[in-house]
């Protein structure tokens, strides 16, 4: 990654622009029903849409030989959406989380019912839509990504000592749980344009989902300490073991290991007890080796793009490996 | 209905005996997954298989015209009943229920979380084997099924005022939440082997489907009547407004109605409040007119099997009318 700035979102998604207004007009057209509480959650969900950056792949994927066939792509940009939403939403309702990219959760605000109910209608309309792009091949590579999405859920759900798990384990989970759709946003939008680079998105999906979940990992450990200065380490607070503190185990001192045991050990573990944990993952070079492996991941990812022609929508998903990379939040 | 007996399950399940076995062959094979958690789970869900009332339909509707395409048939089968597993497991964990057809629910024995994931996986698992089959009109069939059961499931979630419910609510509600999937099981059933019945069959089923839930909510009433003498009246215990209330309010006095409005009042009615308000309903001719209903939504079944030609197959859904219509349990 030779730049000094990274892309900004923005700039990634300028040429598609048009399309992402698209894929909100379809998004809202699927979550349209005759109850006012379907009704209601949606709209608060669609309230707090996100960054559209799944929808941003399979519009960028579909533009690499010139002509996207736009309405399609759109669908399938919103199909995808509405996939990534459903399962935050059962995620929430799994972990009983209360907040979400600061925003209450269906959870928080209407009920535990509702929100397992309520992730069960966003993917029915879902699959619905996808049905009517009359594509089979686009409803393999969903339904698999499904699949293995909650395969690596169960997975998570199944680990009884948490601490033993190594770096295939990790790898093996992040890409059941986020590159597999990201894999897919890129392959099916492929299928609306320009199918002959499917494999090859595929795996630049592949690549580029591992490097999103390495930094969103990486993220948890750093992003407070640059700014107040204290670690929020929410990963750590919830013993979920992520690759900074993988690799830093194995560099541990038998005393540092016991530290980091006593943390896992620990019901609702201090702010003290977390804070002394990061410093010896960065001290062990726990930071440094998960951002090596992200930057291993972003140049597999940008190899494959090798053979794809230069374009505007090929810039833009080289650009989105370096916004993936270097993004703080 | 002339007969004096009802035939039983086995008799209307004899014709599609050998075709029952493949759709759990087909099941097991298509619940095998790599963890060790989701096939602990799996395995005993299928230990608790119900009645296979589902794939029977899509069996018995395949061969209609002689030549069920078999295989095609097995699998549609499994994913149907897959389909109506997987809201079952999350039926029990909205409702936090502990028991199912007296066996442990998944929530129970394992725990809430892994329920919502499960029957995600259930899902995504049917959705994967039913693009396998290669058929658009298929999915299009399930994917709404099963968009119009979790809109069901919202509808009844966001119901403020459940005593006003009337009697077309209630057709809606149960359309919805037990005759979608039954119509869609006996409408993909034909599109393996007598697709020129597909419109009748899937309005058979859409009427047996309300037939079977007219009548699962008249034993509600009635079962434990006819065994210990006294009610065990599960659903007004759970203030769930059903058809024989519904009709009997509309024949009650206004004490009559004090007493179930008193009853919908109470987190946790007695079991006697129970008995009094389940006599009222009885005397106030409400198991009746629900029986009524049900006798009419069997003659619209056996109506939409008229020009359906002489068949084993044939006799087994008709049987299946009288089995549903006349069941105890």
């Amino acid at each position: 990654m030779g730049r000094v700035e990274a892309p900004t979102l923005g700039q990634v998604q300028a040429s598609v622009a048009d399309g992402l207004e698209r894929v909100s007009r379809a998004m809202w057209r699927m979550v349209v029903a005759d109850t006012s509480l379907a009704g209601q959650v949606s709209g608060h969900l669609m309230g707090m849409k996100g960054k559209m950056f799944r929808p941003t792949l399979v519009l960028l994927a579909s533009a690499l030989e010139g002509a996207s066939e736009e309405e399609r792509a759109a669908t399938a940009g919103g199909v995808v959406e509405l996939i990534h939403v459903a399962t935050l939403v059962h995620d929430d309702a799994v972990d009983h989380s209360v907040l979400r990219r600061g925003m209450p959760t269906i959870n928080a605000l209407f009920s535990h019912q509702i929100s397992v109910i309520m992730g069960d209608f966003l993917y029915s309309r879902a699959l619905t839509e996808l049905v009517s792009l009359n594509d089979l091949d686009m409803m393999r590579v969903l339904t698999r990504a499904s699949t293995e999405m909650t395969l690596g859920e169960l997975r998570q759900l199944s680990m009884l000592d948490v601490l033993s798990s190594s770096e295939q384990d990790y790898e093996v989970l992040i890409k059941a749980k986020t590159a597999s759709l990201v894999s897919a946003a890129c392959e099916i939008g492929t299928l609306c344009g320009a199918p002959v680079h499917r494999h090859a998105l595929a795996s630049y999906g592949e690549a580029l989902g591992m490097v999103f979940q390495i930094v969103d990992d990486l993220i948890d450990y750093t992003e407070a300490q640059e700014t107040t200065g204290k670690p929020t380490g929410l990963d750590l607070r919830e013993h979920k073991m992520t690759l900074p503190l993988i690799a830093a185990l194995r560099k541990m001192s038998p005393a540092e290991r016991g530290c980091v045991e006593t943390l896992f050990a620990e019901e609702s573990p201090t702010d003290q007890k977390i804070a002394q944990v990061v410093g010896i993952v960065s001290e062990r070079g726990g930071l440094e080796y998960a951002r090596r492996r992200g930057e291993a991941f972003a140049s597999q990812a940008l190899d494959s793009l090798s053979g794809v022609p230069e374009s505007a929508a090929r810039a833009g998903l080289m650009d989105a490996v370096s916004y993936v990379l270097e993004r703080h939040s």
